[in-house]
């Protein structure tokens, strides 16, 4: 039993109807649009969410008079309109009204074959829309014509027991129901959802009259856009067919036209040239009115255009940046809404070599997307043989089953870099990212054999050392050969975008850089300077590591001194060049913070080779390596510990820092102001010690060379004590830097690389709403953030705020930290970018809350 | 130049002179007292603080006046009084006055004999102190009497190129100088440092004139004390010596007669009735007036009585016990001064076995005290080696690097544990404080060679597996060969003293308990409850453990269940008997908290074994135990994150707790009602998710049974975390217990295990005030229960708030926790008597707070 609704059914659309997009959805508002800009739109009528809401449920509309609308004869379409485009909705139902009698009188006016596609088509869809039979039974295969008509037609009796329904008010209540309910089921809710749609997102619809691309005169359809959707660029491009329907110009694009003349082929432009001009107007009012980048479905329909439909064009990321700053330029939106247009994510695409999308993929395994870009290489187990392909310019993935500090070169070496084990913020992620190397992690299906130099997929596909592949750590995957790719686009209107960022943003943006590498990236991005630069890094170099072992080792103060004589001049030299790469910028240096067992060799070759080096015996070796060894390195002696247990490491950091200064400011550059930071802070006497020892450091080298240096010393806040106790902590320091990476493990009591185990888990239940490693923890690890900042700045109202870590590059902290009122973000190399757009983003929308 | 000082010099003591123990020390306070009491004597001058300061700085008082004081010819000894008998002083000097003209005379009044022996006595001991030259010196050897005097003065006159002082004044200025600047000597002040006294702690003397025990007539000297010291019972203790002085009697103790009646020589009683029951007399009135057993030093100048000094009887810690009872039974004090005169940690003497102090000990190896009392036993360096002699009532020290869960039967059965590794907090201690076994961890400088079952000292000693060994967990020691010991003595006293703390505290104790043999100390040291019951420590039994282990490989649910179903009913056994002991009180049970990787073998046998048990390839159980490994154990897969992931396990336990809580209800035993806590929770989904199972279990039990539960679901707050969103925690629990020991690891960031290797020389640089895992951190940790404490109470006002954890027995936490205004602490079962007995005294200050 059909119930008539008693709310207003629909509206027809015209330039002053009352159509807004959260009632009828995206197409509807866009359509009126058109409309009002005088373009040559056929009569439409628009279906209210709750009108819709309400055919599902059973109460169906007066379909007669809205079909009266439309003449004695009516023919539409019925098109899905939701709130955002990206939501979905059921595809478009064509050529309603089409019955026997249509038939035989468009067989008579626009022949039998253009007459039976238009009733093909039509019993098709609604087969399988409206009464859920199976498409296959409806392929004409060899038949034409009235021939094929009459067999779906036999088709459709056979399955239903019933007549195909002649009455055009029976079809379109048919459509409407349909969609309506499609709209309700299960799975595309769960998948709109997905996409960011609200659990009761409505859907509306629109009933359009059919502008026929069959005919006599000129008939035909198409679609078209004045960008190439992948750079950006302004370019014509899409496709005409005469005698078609719909996108059947884009589906059937080898016997479709151009558009523009164009060498390969006839075009629209040499077939209706006054048609053609018409359209391209068209399209320049609707970039101008509409403000973006529109994509428009035309019908040619006797000889006179029809607009059907506009969408905004679909893009790729860079695409995006290019046409918001052309946009820009063109005075046709503000910066502002440029900048809020393009999503910081986005960005991630821009600044890696992408899989053409247009590739096929072959995927062998799927991981964690962990750093993001493609690349392609032969497979290398072990980070030895990753650096020596590296030498001979052979491009290689290194899979390991996870990584630890001693790989780090081995990634640099490799283009890719693929784990068995661990989560987004496990080492092979955060160093990846900070390299700016695809890396996907947490391949759990993988078997590594590192011996055998194999790897087994769970299908059983097995990979050998040398094989080649691709991986994408943008979306997780691992492909078989070498996968065409994009490369990125770090072109002017990228630059011109990013500057417009930094206008607007408030909060400063710097980058965790460790190298001179990392700092001629951070150069490039823009960042205003390093917040965390990690020393350790610096001591897994070959030579170096052999100094550090020695240093481990020694066993008398002279020893010591010694080993740590040789380390001076390397440490001094790097930060030279980091100092006069970051030209007068901010430097924050962090001190010496890994365990030492990281620098042991943890197998019973690398300590034989060890014991036969700093020739001792091999027991004497392995007990060292074994009374070093904790079960908790995350929360054992390192940082300001072995800082205050073999304080000549930190006195040697300091002094290279400041003979580094001094060498880097002679040079004629701007004077370097290096800021010193102390990591693993949980007690203030550990700062005041620390401080004292530097400042001491500080004396003697300006003595020494005569000259007066200027520095900053702070600390790192990673442990919840160090928060808590801020207020004791600054007395003895310039500036805190909330290390969120650790603070948010030891506020959890959750290690970042064995969460990956049940995290994925815990966030499908909802346990944790995200993984708190990956989005700032705002309830938990936000409040010790601060409350930190609010202790530490009523002791000293100029102390330096700011975060470093992973959360350091993502909007949600950013904003965070913004309304916290911290100076700065710190985040890896790439994530630069992203970062300074965000910022803009949230200054930006906190000016102007709309 | 002798300047003289302004100040009052010194003060006769009379009963009214203005004496006090702040500005003259306890001495010449007590002697004050005694002179109160009408006891005999001599007369006495005080020197204060202030004096003897002056005196170090070189002003010497008037002491020609001073001495004046003595009459014509006088003869005085010297005393130090400090503020505190603990913090020392130089040792008295006797018959100051002595010279040739003095000795000339006693030869003739009291026989050669004995003069020389005063005057020898003052010319060495005058040499050593006041002339600082080598007491073996003035060694008499075969000379006596005149030419023993001879030879001394010689030696002095040789060694210091001057005659020996003949003036009383001059003699008496020397050694007041230098028993003033013995005071001020650095390693003196270090070691009254170390015993508590202030940097400033100031020195008093006693100048008193010599009551001389040589003469003709009965004359003497003797110690009298009126109790045992090691047990505190009545008894009368001491020597008497005939012509001697000081506490000769007791250093020459087979020359002295008994003071009473003894079978086995002469007594004072004997000798001199009268002067016996005088000193009896006097020893009573001490009792009652100085409201404690006091030691006299008496002398019998020509047959009259001469009280010379009276101290507070040195006594062992069960002595103090019984002293106070007797004292407060007999109103001489009251019950609060009897439980504030005992420090809770003597208790640990009381309640463990104790090295008789009588005993030399050969020191093999030290390392930091772990769980206080004594034990021998022969060597052993595995924990199958501890458990087979065990099973042959074969006492043994087991040894090891350190020790994991799967030690804990081995340490169950060893009577001490030594290991190498670890802190006062690392899983050895832990574990053998609550099993109330003696145990030295971080003994750093052995060497074990595990394989050869042999252990190697610093000093190059070389134990084997057999050897005899004493372990002192209460020093840190461990001596060789059986060294005799007092066993602990849980008497009536000590029952009547906890008796009257349980009166008068206001916080809760309640204990740590994982065994039914831990539920019968529980209730023998008369906890409330229970306060944590470890669940998984009844895995590692080995016919658990093989479920254990099934249930850790099984890959089907139904193989899962299996496990589990082995595994019910032996937690439902322990569980019952844990309940039917505890008899009512509540039982707060932890659910299973520990990493799988716990329960799997760490080395290839084990595995190997392992595999065949299992009936599985090796490779497959070595992938699965490398799989579960951990890089930080602490903060990965264990507690709640567990139990969301294998939901089963924690079914299986609800389902065994409410079962056994029927059991134990139905035998006629009083109601049981369960609490169950939830274990390392760090979002309060958690805890929603595992209270709605733990729910569906109770209703099925339930069901299944007809019968009605009451039970509390709480949560263990052991992460920074859980302690910032107790406000959300608490809408799905009862109670919180803070885990202090890893909320203080995490708040810190600092494993405890890992923690040993700096946090002696953290707490030695004053970088920790102390050792937070000892000593609750007020200011960090102490935060965060304060927070969580409030946020909760906010929420939830009836919610029972504790601690448990190794800080519930420390004084200092507990104190914390009352301030905080928790219900209970729960501690091991061995502190549980500390505890009582902490939260009395807590009570009483706070509500006397003089």
């Amino acid at each position: 039993m059909q119930k008539l609704v008693t709310f207003k059914e629909y509206t027809a659309v015209t330039p002053t109807a009352p159509i807004s997009r959260n009632q009828h959805g995206f197409r509807a508002k866009c359509l009126q649009r058109l409309i009002r800009m005088g373009l040559p739109v056929p009569r439409t009528v628009a279906l209210s969410f709750e009108t819709v809401q309400a055919i599902a449920g059973g109460r169906m509309p007066d379909v007669a008079r809205l079909l009266a609308g439309f003449g004695a004869a009516p023919l539409v379409s019925v098109r899905s309109s939701s709130q955002d485009p990206a939501w979905g909705g059921p595809n478009a139902v064509l050529n309603i009204g089409m019955n026997d009698a249509r038939y035989a009188e468009f067989c008579e006016t626009l022949g039998e074959t253009a007459a039976s596609a238009l009733y093909l088509r039509f019993i098709q869809t609604y087969a399988v829309r409206a009464a859920h039979l199976d498409a296959a039974l409806f392929d004409p295969g060899e038949e034409e014509g009235h021939a094929a008509v009459a067999a779906a037609l036999r088709a459709y009796e056979a399955e239903t027991e019933s007549h195909f329904p002649q009455d055009p008010e029976e079809q379109l209540a048919g459509v409407l129901r349909s969609m309506a309910r499609a709209w309700q089921s299960t799975s595309t809710r769960l998948l709109r959802q997905a996409r960011g749609a609200p659990a009761d997102a409505g859907l509306g619809l629109v009933v359009q009259e059919m502008a026929l691309g069959v005919g006599a005169v000129e008939s035909g359809a198409g679609i078209i856009q004045f960008i190439d959707p992948v750079s950006g660029k302004p370019q014509i491009t899409g496709r005409y067919m005469s005698q078609s329907q719909g996108r059947d110009a884009v589906t059937q694009r080898e016997r479709a036209l151009f558009l523009t003349r164009d060498s390969r082929g006839a075009s629209l432009e040499e077939l209706c040239p006054d048609l053609f001009d018409e359209l391209i107007a068209h399209g320049e009012a609707c970039r101008s009115r509409l403000r973006d980048e529109m994509q428009l479905e035309f019908t040619i329909a006797a000889g006179r255009l029809a607009i059907i439909d506009a969408v905004i064009v679909p893009r790729s990321a860079r695409a995006s940046v290019q046409v918001v700053v052309a946009l820009a330029q063109d005075d046709v939106i503000t910066r502002s809404e440029a900048l809020l247009r393009v999503p910081p994510r986005a960005l991630n695409e821009v600044l890696h070599p992408q899989i053409d999308p247009a590739t096929p993929r072959t995927r062998i395994v799927r991981g964690i997307a962990a750093s993001p870009g493609a690349a392609a290489g032969k497979l290398v187990f072990s980070s030895t043989v990753a650096q020596a392909m590296a030498a001979q310019d052979e491009p290689c993935i290194l899979v390991k089953r996870e990584t630890s500090p001693e790989d780090v070169r081995g990634m640099h070496a490799a283009r890719g870099v693929l784990t068995e084990r661990g989560g987004i913020t496990s080492h092979a992620a955060v160093i990846a990212r900070g390299l700016g190397v695809p890396c996907v992690v947490g391949a759990s299906e993988l078997s590594i054999d590192k011996k055998a130099r194999v790897m087994r997929t769970a299908s059983g596909q097995v990979l050998r050392e040398g094989d080649l592949v691709t991986i994408d750590g943008t979306s997780g995957e691992i492909l078989a050969g070498v996968v065409p790719m994009l490369e990125p686009a770090l072109d002017e209107a990228f630059e011109t975008f990013l500057g417009w960022a930094d206008e607007v943003r408030d909060i400063g943006i710097r980058v965790n850089a460790d190298t001179p590498e990392d700092a001629q990236l951070a150069s490039r991005f823009a960042a205003e300077g390093i917040g965390l630069c990690r020393t350790e890094h610096m001591f897994f170099a070959e030579d170096r590591l052999t100094a550090m072992r020695e240093l481990i080792f020694a066993d008398l103060p002279e020893d010591r001194a010694d080993a740590l004589a040789q380390l001076l001049p390397m440490q001094r030299a790097d930060f030279t060049q980091i100092f006069r790469i970051m030209a007068g910028k901010p430097v924050c240096i962090r001190l010496f913070d890994p365990p030492l067992h990281e620098f042991l060799p943890h197998d019973r070759q690398g300590t034989l080779d060890l014991a036969e080096a700093l020739n001792r015996p091999f027991s004497d070796v392995q007990r060292r390596i074994d009374s070093l060894r904790e079960y908790n390195p995350m929360l054992g002696m390192r940082g300001v510990r072995l800082g205050l247990t073999v304080p000549e490491i930190y006195d040697m950091q300091a002094r290279a820092i400041f003979e580094a200064a001094l060498d880097a400011s002679a040079g004629g550059d701007k004077p370097v102001v290096p800021e010193i930071m102390i990591p693993l802070v949980s007690a203030c006497r550990e700062v005041e010690i620390v401080t004292t020892r530097i400042e001491a450091v500080a004396h003697a080298v300006q003595a020494e060379r005569g000259e007066t240096l200027t520095y900053r010393i702070g600390v790192m806040v990673e442990t919840p004590r160090a928060a808590l106790r801020a207020a004791d902590i600054v007395r003895f320091c310039h500036f805190l830097s909330f290390g969120t990476n650790d603070l948010t493990q030891m506020t959890y009591g959750l290690s970042r690389d064995d969460a990956g185990r049940f995290m994925a888990s815990y966030v499908r239940q909802g346990v944790f709403p995200e993984d708190p490693f990956h989005t700032l923890d705002r309830e938990g690890v936000g409040e010790l953030l601060v409350l930190g900042a609010e202790r530490g700045r009523k002791v000293r109202p100029d102390v330096v705020l700011s975060i470093c870590g992973e959360h350091g590059g993502n909007s949600e902290s950013i904003a965070f930290c913004r309304d916290a009122g911290f100076d700065y973000v710190s985040c890896s190399p790439y994530r630069v970018p992203l970062a300074r757009l965000a910022a803009a983003q949230i200054a930006l929308n906190s000016a102007d809350p709309t």
